[in-house]
């Protein structure tokens, strides 16, 4: 897979991730929130007669606002007709999919500068009625008629790791403590607090005092959601919407002088359910969808210098940088225990929080990655800035796997 | 816009439209019907492993089946894992807008050969639970919270038509004569009876006796849905999938001698509520849509030799026939009333029955006007066979227009 010429990033924006913030806001708001910030952050300048097409991740407004059709509404509300709108649905993966869609359809001629954004605004329903809903991304009839909704499908891959590889529920808390803490440094984060200042505050609530982060992570607080994942396992249910600018190589240059560059773009499928899998501790589409980009690329894993990656769930950010080559099968977990992946490690991994603390409104999460990118590779992203990074990756899974995109950029 | 490479259609393949003779079937079972013919259809041969990447075009499986992400889902049940799979969704425009990102993918480079399909199942749901589900389409909160669903908005656009250009009911009912008479040859059509013998099959349990289509079109019978439009104006609720195999034109030329080339394409957005409008007797999408493929195929509206246009509701057809060029604004009943879109007319709309006799499972209707675009252009349309077809047209439409998608086709 080769391109018919270079694309490269020029801008972005997002809103904070968050439910509380965002209580009055619809679907359409939060976009064009994100889409002002992103036609801002461009360097010299832009307008929107110079966006010939808008491209949107979005997992099911159809259910969380009873409206679809939401690519034609977000041009509409920002002001964009009669620009071509498309929205694209690949589950959890939705936008990540949608920037691997606005990178061929640049490559392609047809067009010289799209924006490409994700969305989704998830609280105006119950957290029964959200996890029934992301449920419709996992196999209807054969994983949900049978009782299972996502807590419960990473439950069974976690536990399958375990067994298999030797990780343990501690590297998962480990990867928690790590997240909430880059959260800390990110002002677009859901979580903004450090676990052990929840363990204090939580505690208090109830008479507790904890000496440390993990003796919190193995109390009753912190409780169990799909055995082995407790609640800290998992990433919020969070509204928000991201945008990025994407134009080839050529028009970029007339936008700034220093745009990031997408080196390789990969995606894969696979089985919808778990159960049609013949090993469930690895996600095969994340290791062809690398392979595919690191192809174009012309890198490998270990040129990576800092990567955002899908951690719906702790064992999901295991799975991701095994999968991604960053570690060896069944090392992920280890590495993220001993610090490898913190901010100041050597690979570092979610310097944003992750879906952990940043938050996952589903649709909004692969531009957000990229998002991310952006500022990292800008090195625009205060503090938390990753030192020397010239080469980002971004990994966005959708339901348990069976849609994963990757980019590969560089400066 | 133009495009790096040349791009054309090698096979397709449709299920019936229907809703009892899918009764029992799922949407991914409707799927693989469809693209197993598709596969069957190629002259020379093809397997799976010469597709590369598929897109899928459905409005709302979430609604319908409890079940998103259906892109990944139609990969794995064809045995396409772990190709790229990727869902489109821009309301009835779904697959027209499918094939149009499938168009770009193949032109970047990415990919040479990629399936594009659509898929809707909707006979899951009640009558009055189809029309809130397509409702979504449609502004959620300025549109449907003030009470309207499409054939409301439809009527709207008629009764305006009517009021400004003096077009007339009687003229879409020649619409839905012609129609149905196309759909009586067409093996894939919902209906295929002609209105005269629905005429004296309804009348008999009725004790009535109907002198010609019209009077019958008059009675009670063909009851008032949403003034001035009637039952007979609405397309009917169908059950279906489509598909059809684009590939690069290098790389046809190894799978078929007679491909059929995607010469242009067009997308345009609009505004989603229909009181933002300032003319709501135009679709200005389609305008904009046409004007682009018609540039981009070096052609003009008066050379197409027959179009395939999305005729949801019959006052729909009079719309598409004059904003796509083909008659002059105020025209396009007259026309039709006249025979000049007839099989054997001036200029052939609808030769396969159209959304009002073919069916209309949403999804899917963009796919399978490009089907019947292949069909006519190779010459195997049997009975519908329109003479001497060298450039065909799809035009489908999202919702009262806030999308639309053009395809111009060549032998």
């Amino acid at each position: 897979m080769g391109l018919s010429r270079g694309v490269a990033v020029i801008g972005g924006g997002m809103t904070r991730f968050h439910h509380r913030f965002h209580q009055d806001k619809t679907s359409r708001e939060l976009f064009v929130e994100a889409a002002a910030e992103a036609m801002d952050s461009v360097d010299n300048g832009i307008t929107l007669d110079d966006v010939e097409a808008l491209y949107v991740g979005n997992f099911s407004n159809d259910a969380f606002e009873k409206q679809a059709h939401t690519g034609a509404l977000m041009a509409d509300w920002l002001g964009l007709a009669p620009r071509a709108a498309t929205r694209i649905e690949d589950a959890c993966a939705s936008s990540g999919v949608a920037v691997n869609v606005g990178v061929l359809a640049v490559a392609s001629g047809a067009y010289d500068l799209v924006m490409v954004g994700g969305v989704e605004k998830m609280r105006t329903l119950s957290t029964d009625e959200v996890t029934d809903t992301l449920a419709m991304a996992a196999d209807a009839y054969f994983e949900v008629g049978a009782g299972f909704t996502f807590p419960g499908l990473y439950a069974a891959i976690a536990s399958a790791h375990f067994a298999k590889h030797g990780s343990s529920w501690e590297q998962l808390g480990a990867i928690t403590i790590k997240n909430h803490h880059n959260g800390t440094l990110n002002p677009k984060a859901h979580y903004q607090a450090e676990i052990i200042d929840t363990a204090a505050r939580l505690g208090e609530r109830q008479g507790m005092i904890f000496e440390d982060e993990m003796e919190f992570l193995r109390s009753d607080i912190n409780a169990v959601v799909a055995h082995p994942l407790r609640l800290f396992d998992c990433c919020p249910i969070s509204d928000g919407a991201s945008v990025v600018i994407l134009a080839s190589e050529k028009v970029a240059k007339r936008f700034t002088d220093t745009p990031v560059h997408i080196r390789g773009i990969g995606q894969a499928s696979d089985t919808m359910a778990l159960h049609d899998r013949s090993d469930i501790t690895t996600l095969t589409a994340t290791k062809l969808a690398a392979e595919q980009a690191y192809k174009m690329a012309g890198v490998g894993a270990p040129d990576i210098d800092v990567a955002d990656v899908h951690d719906c769930f702790t064992i999901a950010e295991v799975l991701a940088t095994e999968d991604l080559g960053f570690f060896a099968k069944g090392e992920g977990g280890k590495a993220a225990a001993e610090g490898w992946t913190a901010l100041d490690g050597e690979k570092p991994i979610n310097p944003d929080g992750g879906l952990k603390a940043k938050g996952h409104p589903v649709g909004a999460t692969g531009v957000a990655m990229v998002y991310e990118m952006y500022k990292q590779l800008r090195g625009e992203a205060g503090e938390r800035q990753v030192a020397n990074a010239y080469l980002g990756l971004a990994q966005n899974v959708g339901a348990s796997g069976a849609t994963v995109s990757v980019q590969v950029f560089g400066r």
